[in-house]
């Protein structure tokens, strides 16, 4: 099971948290709001710093599937998200680029409304992983993806599975219990007073 | 009815496009690939050669709408988008931080089952525009946004409405009678051998 840290701070403070946990986390996700910020820039910046590193650039396809993860490929990434809600034909630009460049393609199931049959054809348009992710703006109201991620597991049993939406020690066991392949976390590191010590306690959970 | 002007290219070639025809559109739109390249460099380098200017970020928001959208406002934007398949929540988010910053939304009605009773939805929530779009990856498949646009216009008669999706001087007549507010095009003024002319010969078809 890999530990994944989502970066959505600015590129300065997230440099600094990448310093803390890079020996602990496995890859590192340029989230959608630093994407937004300083586009490839935060990629080749963390790139260069890391340089073996598994990044991660939560793009969230929705369209120009081939073209856009191009994009991410191009400057260093080896994983590129699209939303499982978008066109057939957008994933399986994206996956081609994907193909093409060794790299793999994680499809976000948010907002998915059936997301074992979505999943079903994901997996067969060639995506790499599909990921159970509840929305930032939901986890206000106390949701979360457990219940997702459970159905995932049970229906689509050899699926790599890749879970995200508020993930933090006190809600940690129960998600690994359901053996994701990739656990991603955000605020409860990069919130966290001490970055590196809040990444090995959620790493001891998942041994 | 305005002419946006979708730029999906890279920074250097965008603002080459613009130098020749900032005076013939209305609104420059940093296009989803640009922003994925550069960020907000590309608002700031924008907005700086050319400050009357309208911007719009094609940002696609599907979570954390506030925090997504004071990005683009921060960075000197007018408008930003959000994708209509997205939660009220993030609607509701990214509405909030448009009011404050006095910006607006536009809702990209891309892959919603139905465009009127989501419109209809997203106008209550406080979008500003709803936008009838045709995504690149479907326009090779000979898909358009016309036949959105035109139940939107009979059923949300007093909406505003942008229309985007492969609009080029062969398809321009039969949407300009469907009055939208925005008409969007990006690859038949950006790929022209001479980009201002094509910008006169689009604008004359909309007067």
């Amino acid at each position: 099971m890999k530990l994944q840290l989502a970066l959505d701070g600015n590129l300065q403070d997230s440099l600094a948290i990448l310093e803390a946990v890079s020996g602990i986390v496995d890859v590192a996700e340029i989230g959608t709001p630093l994407i937004y910020r300083e586009g490839m820039n935060a990629v080749r910046k963390i790139r260069e710093r890391f340089p073996t590193l598994t990044l991660l650039a939560d793009f969230k396809i929705m369209d120009a599937g081939e073209e856009e993860a191009i994009i991410a490929f191009d400057a260093g990434c080896d994983f590129v998200t699209v939303l499982g809600v978008t066109q057939d034909s957008t994933i399986r630009g994206a996956v081609a680029a994907a193909r093409r460049f060794g790299k793999q393609i994680v499809a976000d199931l948010m907002q998915v409304g059936d997301p074992v049959k979505r999943g079903r054809e994901l997996l067969n348009l060639g995506c790499d992983y599909l990921c159970a992710h509840t929305a930032y703006d939901l986890q206000k109201a106390g949701e979360s993806p457990l219940k997702t991620l459970k159905s995932l597991r049970q229906e689509l049993d050899h699926a790599p599975l890749a879970v995200a939406g508020g993930i933090s020690l006190s809600t940690i066991d129960a998600i690994v219990t359901l053996q994701p392949d990739i656990l991603i976390v955000g605020g409860a590191i990069t919130r966290a007073s001490n970055p590196s010590q809040a990444a090995l306690a959620l790493r001891e959970r998942i041994r």
